[in-house]
């Protein structure tokens, strides 16, 4: 069983390369199951109902988020009603949206859980290694084969979260840096595990954003609203092979594609 | 002109992993200078004089470090008589030791700056943007052939200063996180430039240190002191070709090995 | 019924200040219950038993504590013991000790709650919104006359704590920040409030600790150990005065006595 | 020489209450300068032109302010022409406004200086600690009567401000944490200090917000735009009497009043 992973989409042109590639990388890797990050889809910032639906059509089964999963107001209601686009699970309760699906597949049902780090971000967000283990007892008991996208900023909370879920979910995979990490592996107990799937969007820029305005801003302190960069856009993400019975990784892959309009 | 770089070398595992495979790598690899970070040398917090000779007989050429450089007080007395073991440029003018190094090679002169980033770090550096200008402008009066070490946490800052130092310097490598990325480029005006070489350090762990103390702490809060990993030891580090005369990078490429006692 | 609060004891100087002055306060002002926090009683560095059971011995009846509670080890088994000695109720459920006690005085039960805040503090702690709310609806089924220790940094926290609670328990009271604020007052329905109550320690030191080394440490961002202070020892806290039958508070002031060995 | 200094203003409650108050405190203290820092003059973030044409008509004589400078865009051009106006100084070197102004008075010439703080706070500030000696010695020259605003967060960097300037300037005084601090005192080498001066705004608030959006934030983590509370008035601020020939500070004290419309 085959899932494909795409990191943190980021403005049209990852938008653009997502919608060209995405149906050719399925079919080419002989992918069963699609999940892409959108937390950046809208210029950037959060994602919008009509980008959501554009990404599925593109052939996402799912669609996970992060931080910046409220960016834009008109997800709020679409979320309700959309169970296929999550946001962090360990939102306290009371959050609207859901953080994890199951959905029924020709070969099976495939779980998706999206959960948000701690260390180096935004306060507010409940104990994702309290908040995982629930989850996770609970969708095991609707099937074995679990994708985990952890959004979390730091190393060290992201390797220890793939020790933690080693042999209960079939993968881990860390999106938020927009960075690809080359760390890939299959832990000892069957878990799939990468720190950061990278981003998918343009080459020339600070992982997704303009160069010039950044480089102001880290010169200066002075605020600054950044565009989206330019030049060809990468489409960074994971292919992992699961055995569909015991939901055991076999395999985990980077898988990297350059696509220019 | 090959420079070898390693990535934060993690207590004695990591340090027996470089002893033995250093030598080789550098004959395996054809390298004319070898630079290893050692910030974590001695038992994951800083590095102490004897290890840091042993660092350099085992081939480094150059040790860079990052923000555990103070945790072992004996290497004070001793960075002041080294100039070959750097701490990052931008602390305050008055602190102890040096951050920038020039030294001859036969194949000509080859200089190495290390550097610290701001942000999610702790406060009291020196705006790394402003401090490089002026060292690298400094230091090109001297050679070319210039490596920075930009020990970071934050992918921003550390893709901003890869842009920013771009065609000022041979190579931008990034320390820190102890995960090597996979974004490995060589810029539009000639600069390597990778977001994190990775550790070299014990598999078994997190980011080298003990799985389960780690664990316990995101699960508890409660303080926890972490030994170090165990496992087979991952070297990680990056072979930057440079042409000779111009300093510009030709090539960038991961390196990694994995040793076992 | 009249309760004292005297925040943060810092070392052996706010210790004797404490065990000299606090016997006189609780005549002088009618004292039914005294409350201190002693997180930083060791050096500036958590709690001892025995410094535990000298605070109790000089007339705390109950000891908070705060995010330097576990920085003496010998301090987790006497925790176990000790139902007076408190650290902050939102750390994980498996942490070890009590965030609260309900004790009989000879006008009634008295409850103390000891609560942790989130923002600019290390991360870790649950949700104090959610969980002071579950432990004062617990609490009030035995007694009204509830108070807070409410240790944190950011006044926004802070300042929100105390509206989220009023009517709900005689005060909230901050710790913390060692600088006593002066923003005293019973809240609309009845909470009296303060953002900080101060630190019990030397006047000539910076939040408690030494100036020299706290200022060089500011000057060259290099790692420095801060003993104590010195010079007279001022003692900061609170007096408020609660309706012992509704639980309301009827007054708060600011209580402040320097002490000179 | 007796300066009156007013912390935060925030919004229309707050401006409303300086216009009305500073003119009767001016004349009541008998106050020879007049100072107010209008950060959130502008509903909360920032400050217009108009807002602090505004300011300096009711009577503040110089307009400091703090990390909510740029909020509002049509500041940037007005700031270049009016030296009045200041934004802290320890913003890198290419930014606009300035930091310092030395105003001649009928009693001699007053230098005011606006300066922020690093902990806690956005990185990308230069060194407070080295911008201010700086900043004082050059002042100097002109006049013994400096008034700092320190806008900082946390009570070390604080309190550590003051014992680094005692002796130097005529008073330091914190702003930021909208909560004023019952810690004002003159220290040994004759400089004034208080860790917070308070904010003039709104008491039925969280330092100055709508108490409701602000509570659901912290039980919800998501995001919320936050208005200006409502109710009283308060106005908080200090007066400092300094002997106008050595610049030394003779008196702190806290001024505090009630404004309702
Ligand atoms: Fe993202
Ligand atoms: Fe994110
Ligand atoms: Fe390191
Ligand atoms: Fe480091
Ligand atoms: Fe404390
Ligand atoms: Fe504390
Ligand atoms: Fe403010
Ligand atoms: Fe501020």
């Amino acid at each position: 069983f085959r899932i494909l992973f795409l990191g943190d989409v980021v403005g049209e042109p990852g938008r653009k390369g997502v919608a060209t590639l995405l149906p050719l990388l399925k079919e080419e890797l002989k992918v069963d199951f699609a999940i892409v990050n959108g937390e950046n889809a809208a210029g950037g910032r959060g994602i919008t109902p009509k980008i959501a639906i554009g990404l599925m059509r593109a052939g996402a089964a799912v669609i996970t988020t992060g931080d910046h999963i409220w960016d834009q107001k008109e997800i709020l209601p679409f979320m309700q009603d959309e169970p296929r686009l999550l946001r962090p699970i360990n939102y306290p309760s009371n959050a609207p949206g859901q953080g994890t699906v199951v959905l029924e597949t020709k070969r099976g049902k495939v779980g998706v859980i999206n959960l948000q780090g701690r260390v180096f971000m935004k306060e507010g967000m409940e104990n994702p290694f309290t908040a995982i283990t629930e989850a996770v007892t609970e969708m095991r008991k609707e099937t074995p084969i679990i994708f985990v996208d952890f959004h979390a900023e730091a190393t060290s909370e992201k390797v220890a979260m793939g020790w933690h879920l080693d042999g209960l979910v079939s993968a881990v995979v860390g999106t938020h840096t927009h960075v690809p990490t080359a760390d890939e592996r299959v832990l000892p107990k069957g878990t799939a595990y990468q720190s950061d799937a990278g981003m998918c969007g343009p080459m020339e820029s600070v992982i997704g954003s303009e160069i010039q305005p950044v480089l102001e801003r880290f010169h200066t302190a002075m605020p600054a609203r950044f565009g989206i960069g330019k030049g060809a856009v990468r489409l960074n993400g994971v292919l992992v092979t699961v055995d569909p019975t015991t939901g055991k990784a076999m395999a985990i892959e980077r898988v990297a594609r350059t696509w220019h309009e």
